[in-house]
Order: structure tokens, then C-alpha cells, then sequence
């Protein structure tokens, strides 16, 4: 069971905005891509048209603190933290880690969640907010609060 | 003095994804276009490379609760509200109302909320978090709870 | 029968980029709206998934010359024009012109062509590229060259 | 000196649209995102604010043929070959490959050029197309027209 995953990712020119630094609505695709490669590492997709399964995890809140800017071609680790798992809904913590040469600890550029609602089909063509499947449960745990808290 | 304003904009294609909605970034996106027209009514800069003016509005916090979907060609009010003025810091909330035929009152599809900080030049070279200035803040005003509070 | 058809757009903050322009990927968007809302004032859908009708216009080629910088608040007029209706593609031309005080005539800061193909279900589950409907040719013509060209 | 470059990228949720693909717009974006990490692989800037240097690249020319769509989660090889140098001018040729499980070759999915000019500061605080630097010249060389063509 995981509780923890990271990617590593560049910013790129077409995400900078006239002020020279990362579009902030940016930080919340970074959240997605790093929330996508974390259910495909452990064959969960994101979303789903096979009738039967889960056919995605809508959105119902994404929030984000922004401490310092990232810049054209920073190179930063998002980490993604399984905060909680409710009945219907899951929240993921994600923290931009930017690393500084000559500084041992990481700089916490963002730190944001997103939660989203496990959602299948209704069988009369609609979709429902439903249970997160024993499937799902078998392979993803909360973290630690310890995890993300840093001192 | 003003304490709401808003736009009305239509969901394009290239806003949607493949699960047949408007991707939940680009609402930040609308959110951030309203409160730019917001500060072009009042002839307040979002941006400003003059000296000696406010530099800009870096967000601190975004943050969305999202409601109900939004689709291809969907035309939306979004509707600001100055939600707090504080010495360096403004809170701008956002709601978007979508009306649909035949129901009297428009549909909260998402709400949300921008922190922003003013910034000026330090005079070294560099920017540092300031006091609002009282030429922005003779134009702007909070805007009552009852305003944005749907019963 | 119409040929031409133009929309009015700003430059938003999230479009430019850190050279301090629009960034040239959010031409082509700005494109696909006029072309949606060309599709839109003739009651012709861009994407439908009502049997028997048009699927869609998936693009085959898009290009743009890039003549003079777009910056954020430029209002812009995009001018379409149907160039080409082919059997199965149509070929619009767009134009951005931007209109600057004590100047006749509008700048042209970009000029672009979209070719998309007409694509229909092909009563297996899948989409094939299909002769534009008669419902299409009888709203739509080409536009004389001299329409789009700038002496 | 080098002709080639490729990067290989993954197509996100954010990147596609409510026809299921990769929306049209994003494929200039990774041919940017190429282009980038061709010029850092060789320590040059595509954009820079050091006096004296090159400012950057602006386009002047972008084009893409689409002949096969991109979907979610697809990896896809994203191929550079310097076409042309000219005086002040550089011609990137794009081919996106996707490599199919049984199948021996990729397939290319889309093909496209960008046409950048080489922008210099002028001394008088604008800015000027220029020569391309001999520094530039002696490291980039134009790649043999087999090396993109299919046959």
C-alpha cells in the first residue's frame, strides 16, 4: 500500500506569464499529472469509460498556497501525499519541492490539495458519487501527517 | 466605490477535456480574467512596469469548490466580490452563475476565492510586499456577506 | 451564404509569456473560437454526438505567420474567411488586426489557416471522413481573395 | 555540431478535449517544450536577458499537419531536425512518433515546422533581428533531408 509519490518536473516558456514566473493555474495542472502518474503506477486510471468501473475522480475542491515563484526551466519535485480517504471522496496533498544548490533542504515553493469524488456509472446512463472501491483501497493508504509537516 | 463586478463568458473548446467538461484549471483562469477586468474598470493595473507604481498582484492562496459542470458553449456570469481588504493583502471571491432555461434563479457552478498580495520595488532591483495604496483603496470597498451568501 | 465572419477579443494575463507577449500556441486558439462561433451563428455545431449528424472538424493542418507581437489588454479583431470548401475540408483564413490610435487602417499582426475534414459516424462505432453535407454548403461560401488581401 | 534532438512526452488529462484527444493547440506547445531542451542541451538559451546575448527566438512561422490523434497517456517521441539556417533564421522540423505494441516502426502522428528569428538587443532599448552568432553557427547544423523523410 502507498502512500507517497513524486515526479519531477521542468517549467516550461509556454507556462510562464508576462511577469516571468509560472502561471499559478499552472501548479494545478502539475497537481493532476503528478495525481495521473501516481494511479497509473499502481493501475488505477484516472478515468474510465470500461462500464463497470470507476469512471473518474471529478473535482469538488482545489486549493493552493503559493510561497515562492518558479521561474523558466526550474527543474522541482511534486510530491503527492494521500491526506485523506473518506467513504466517497480522497484527498491528495501535493508540495513543489524546489532543490537550491548549496542548501541541504528543499525549498516548499506551493503546497496544495486537491479533492475529488469517486464517482460510477448509475446504470441508467448518469453517473453517481459512490464508494471507493475495495480495489482502490487495497492499494492506497493515508500518510503520516509527519510526512508532509515540515519544521 | 466598488465592491462587485462581473463578466460573462462562454466555455470554448480548447477549455474542455476529454471527460466532456471544462477543465478545472481554466476556472482559476476565468477567475483571474474577471478580477483583470475588475482592475481595468477602475483603471487599476493588474501589472504595471512603472516605476514607482504597485508592480503587481502575486497570488498567495487560490482556491475553487466546484459544484456542477461546466460544458462547451456554456455562457457563465462570474461575479467577484471583494471579500477582504487587508493592509497588504486582498481577498477577491469568485462565483459562477450559470443560468438555465426556465428556472428563475441562476446556478452556483463553482465558488471561489483569490489572495493576493501588493507588491512595489524596493528600489533595490527587487519587489517587496507593501501597503495597498490609497488611490486603490478609494476605489474599492468590501463588499457585504449578504452579497454572495445564497440561502 | 456567408464568407466572413469576425470576433473581438483581449489579451489575457494567462496567454502572455515571460518574453512578455502573447505566447504563439494561443493564436490557434483564439482561431478554433472564431471558427466556433462562426459554426454557432449558423446553427452548425463544431463537435456533435447526435447520431446521423457531422461528428466534427478535426483539424488536418494549421499554420500562422507571426507578423507583430500581440501584448496583454490588446483588443483584437479575428477576421475568418472561408478560403477553400473541398469535398470532404474546408480551409479558413484568419487575420488578426489590431486597430492603433491616429492609424486608418488596422495592423495585421498574424494571419493563419485552419483545414479541417468533415468526419461523420461510420456506422461501426467509428469516424470516417464523409462529403460536407448539403445543410453545410448552403449556409457557407468562399470568400473572393481580394477579401482577405492587403495591398 | 548537431541536426537532431528528441524528446518523449506523455500526453496529460489537461492536454486533451471533449473529443478525446489531444486538442490541436498542444502540439506547437511540445514542439517548444523540444526545441527548449535542444537549445539547454547545447547551453543555449531560448530566451535570454544577459546584454549582449540573444534575446530569444520569436516565431515567425508555425505549422503542423495532424494525421493520426494523440490520446490520454500516450507516450509519443517528439523528433527535431534543424531544416534550414539562414542568415537571421532558423527552420525546426517536428515529427511526433508513436511507437505501437507488434508494429516495428512509429507511426508519425504529426508533422511540423517552427520558423524563429534571431532577436538581438539594438542599443537603443528595442529590439532587432540579427545575424545568427558564429557561437550558435558552431554548434547547430542542418540535419540531411533523409533523416526526416519517410519513405
Amino acid at each position: 500500500m502507498v502512500s507517497e509519490f513524486s515526479i519531477t518536473r521542468t517549467v516550461e516558456f509556454a507556462e510562464t506569464d508576462m511577469a516571468g514566473i509560472m502561471h499559478f493555474s499552472n501548479f494545478f495542472r502539475w497537481m493532476e499529472s503528478c495525481e495521473t502518474a501516481f494511479y497509473r503506477s499502481l493501475g488505477l486510471p484516472l478515468i474510465s469509460f470500461v462500464p463497470g468501473q470507476v469512471v473518474g475522480w471529478p473535482r469538488v475542491n482545489a486549493t493552493c498556497d503559493f510561497r515562492a515563484p518558479l521561474r523558466f526551466n526550474d527543474t522541482v519535485e511534486v510530491r503527492l501525499f494521500v491526506k485523506e480517504i473518506r467513504t466517497r471522496a480522497i484527498v491528495l496533498l501535493f508540495q513543489f519541492r524546489k532543490t537550491t544548490k548549496g542548501k541541504a533542504d528543499p525549498e516548499i515553493c506551493a503546497q496544495g490539495e486537491i479533492t475529488a469524488v469517486c464517482v460510477t456509472h448509475d446504470g441508467k446512463g448518469g453517473m453517481t458519487a459512490a464508494p471507493i472501491p475495495e480495489t482502490f483501497r487495497a492499494k492506497v493508504r493515508i500518510a503520516p501527517k509527519a510526512a508532509w509537516t515540515v519544521e
